[in-house]
């Protein structure tokens, strides 16, 4: 894996199936971060979040008489959701392994999309054993997280976008800031802007105690977190990168930036003030990476995505509720 | 005026400067309205709302030798921060007339913007008078909030969009529910749809208690509201339609629908949930109608705008409180 030409693909089955979501700016974000600061609102895509890109991706590049029994997949709630909507489309019945302590807005909205909901513990459990005794019977195809061809380059279409976009705005060199759990976006983005926008360097951002992509990036070998909960960043509190998604980001990432919780609560207070957009706390790293760590940022401009929005009330409002260092907003 | 002419002369001064809004949409909302639900979500638009497309048109349309000592607006905090944001942006002075309780983050927003902000008292003070006496020394240019032939156009761009968004969607028929102050929105998108889409119908969408747009369109001459305040829509708290918006929107619309302030909240609370955006509640208002008077309307699709997304942290916390009528969401 490593092929522009598959991301293109992706783009031609995506075509008027997802969103073009936009790029959103703020004087007063641009100010407290001290450089230009751009925000791909992916939250606003199809399901609210990214996910949607590389599941269409993926079930679109199924041959025919596998498809047919359905779809299988393993999340937190994004794939899920991404997964479950994308097979409704298609006709096609899905099923997906969710941990229990998945936010509530994500298993109710992976339901509404019509799935099957199976649940497991997160920390007695090993997910893909769990898929693997659930599908004994059923023979679905399984439809992977990030590491799957087609899954990063549906994700890289965003990156696309990006390339687009950030030259109708202007854009010379920048950083560009990803959400990155197992690193399907991250990478899929990172292969389209190699190709489209070679000037722009994509930087990972995770949650402090679930850095293993920025060790990872570090050592040069893949590392695992030491643990697979804890932090309010459900959403990208995956074990280690992909076996596909690491060599592409060994090779074109920068380093990896590590954000506190806190720091996200605050980045999505501010994404709600000053972006009206709901950015769920996994989704608010880059943001957090652009306001609190800009000393790690390497150039004038950052183009930040916020690769979700599914949040349930009570996180919205402790975010809304968290002190703000900037008291002029 | 009524010229669909200044509609697309702002529309040429507004290019580059303004963002084209995304129509965003989801099954869920589909399924409570009973009908497909289509938003224009304006409250992504520079500033929080819809107003500084009008702002802008308005600013860029004075004579060079009038703009100089800068522009003067009353408004409650939307038009305020439109105007101020777009003479910042032209290198103008501004000087806003707000009412002593308006939402603080509209406060904060305006003066981040670098206008002076002087406050007046919404019961007990006639706002234009003090505009008067703030601009006896000053000379300012006056920018209205809605009556107003420059920023009528303005917000029109808006309709044009609709318009050309509406047509790659495949929407033939629609109901078009747009939240309604003194109508600077409302006529403005009549009029670009009256000229594009004229199978696109408005319908103005008021606060109960503030309807005096529906009572106007009854009638047929302009009504008054016998409240200044006394609903959270503070920013459709208009006294009445103006001079230039009511014979438009008398020409155009379809009957105004009011909605309660508990609707709009609870419009507020889908919007976040399953379009991932923040709305103000007197841009809920064309939501709220949708979801809770869908009786009202009369064809299979709604397009609705929701027109801006500045909102205090405590209004916002309250719309996630409130009680949902669909508990599966």
């Amino acid at each position: 894996m490593g092929d522009i030409v598959l991301v293109h693909a992706a783009r031609e089955r995506l075509s008027g199936h997802v969103r073009e979501t936009p790029m959103l700016s703020s004087p007063f974000l641009d100010k407290v971060a001290g450089r230009r600061i751009l925000v791909k609102a992916e939250c606003l895509q199809h399901t609210g979040s990214f996910k949607f890109r590389g599941a269409w991706a993926a079930i679109t590049a199924l041959p025919e008489g596998q498809s047919s029994r359905g779809v299988i997949a393993f999340s937190s709630g994004n794939h899920a959701q991404g997964v479950a909507y994308a097979a409704r489309l298609k006709g096609l019945p899905a099923c997906i392994i969710m941990p229990s302590d998945a936010p509530v807005t994500k298993i109710r909205g992976t339901r509404s999309f019509g799935a099957d909901v199976v649940h497991y513990d997160r920390e007695s459990e090993d997910r893909e054993s769990v898929v693997e005794r659930v599908n004994s019977s059923r023979r679905m195809t399984l439809i992977r997280p990030f590491d799957d061809p087609a899954v990063i380059s549906g994700q890289g279409t965003c990156g696309l976008e990006i390339a687009e976009q950030s030259l109708q705005a202007g854009i010379g060199d920048a950083e560009v800031l990803v959400p990155c759990g197992g690193g399907g976006l991250t990478s899929g983005i990172s292969l389209a802007l190699e190709a489209h926008a070679p000037h722009l360097r994509v930087r990972p951002c995770e949650p402090e105690g679930f850095d293993d992509v920025a060790r990872s990036l570090k050592s040069g070998v893949i590392e695992r977190n030491e643990r697979e909960s804890g932090s309010i960043c459900d959403a990208i509190l995956t074990p280690s990168p992909g076996n596909l998604t690491f060599p592409i980001m060994s090779r074109l990432c920068g380093p990896g930036i590590a954000v506190s919780d806190g720091e996200c609560l605050r980045a999505m207070a501010l994404a709600f003030a000053h972006l009206k957009i709901v950015v769920e706390p996994g989704a608010a790293t880059g943001l957090a990476a652009a306001i609190f760590h800009g000393d790690r940022i390497e150039r004038d401009t950052a183009i930040v995505v916020t690769s979700g929005g599914n949040v349930d009330h009570d996180t919205f409002a402790q975010a809304l509720a968290s002190p703000t260092p900037f008291p002029e907003q």
